[in-house]
């Protein structure tokens, strides 16, 4: 990965604050838009899909990381590396599956909902964080990864913990590959 | 102005990339909300009101700045101060009339812009940034401040360098108070 030529490398940081409420008028924005908390979401995602697709490069580039050689790995560098470099906060990971496959990124802080109390009644669908989804399932398709991401508990709705689920989604040629051996 | 009791002081940093790219999904939402690039500057221009009037807490009590004794000291403290902490650059201010009411704050690298080429050619009037001069506005007008603020250059409509006009209005009182002197 490349960087573009003369970029600087300091001064990658601003105040979380800003980004926590221009996030909040998006979300409200959206909600004026469309009706069903389901095409809230939905929306929010794929506009975090989009920006994944592109923040890759950055991570990639930032982070100096070498390729993760396990499921596992990637769901601890997600956590510890990038959301440590774009929220500031290191979610737990857990193993959720036998299989291996499925990792939970647990958040007792989450940084995105600091200036909000609680969803509106009438919001009670809303997965207000799930932006966040997108641009992990974004980020880890640009590395050949596909998997489903999706918010398992949610603070904003009387969870004790904010998590997030990764399900990382086997290639067909793997199972291919492995009944060929 | 105090804060909430238990927020952390630390770890108010985050990366620039992701607000950028959230930013630039919120105003591609909006592009597509209105047709006219009017319609989209002003409702930047609110919602950046309404961050504004809540970021001035944060700001007053992050920065423990004094209160200002003059126009040219408050446009100092919003380029010196404000713009450091947010959006981690440094704009150089001038004051731009006689009348000592009229500042421009002058950016060489707007950070907002980071993955924008530039405006599509339908788009010609869009403001892109113009979420900036709502935000400045509320959080003046919540320290008692009435200022116009509004793009004057902008490097993404090809200008030299990217500028932001803040006009500071004299309250009808000052005025009364001065003829009655």
């Amino acid at each position: 990965m490349s960087r573009s030529p003369g970029r600087k490398q300091e001064n990658h940081k601003i105040s979380r604050e800003l980004f926590v409420l221009t996030y909040g008028a998006l979300v409200a924005q959206l909600c004026k838009d469309y009706e069903k908390d389901e095409d809230v979401n939905a929306c929010l995602d794929r506009m975090g899909y989009s920006i994944g697709i592109r923040l890759i490069d950055d991570f990639l580039a930032r982070s100096a990381v070498k390729k993760c050689r396990s499921y596992s790995e990637t769901a601890d560098m997600i956590a510890q590396v990038a959301f440590k470099m774009y929220l500031g906060v290191t979610p737990s990971v857990s193993c959720s599956s036998a299989t291996g496959n499925e990792f939970s990124l647990i958040l007792d802080k989450n940084p995105l909902v600091d200036f909000v109390e609680e969803l509106p009644a009438e919001r009670a669908s809303l997965c207000y964080c799930n932006l966040l989804c997108g641009v992990i399932r974004g980020a880890l398709e640009m590395v050949h990864l596909a998997a489903e991401v999706s918010f398992l508990q949610d603070r904003l709705k009387g969870d004790a913990v904010t998590e997030i689920g990764i399900t990382f989604l086997r290639k067909p040629e793997d199972r291919k590959h492995r009944r060929n051996k």
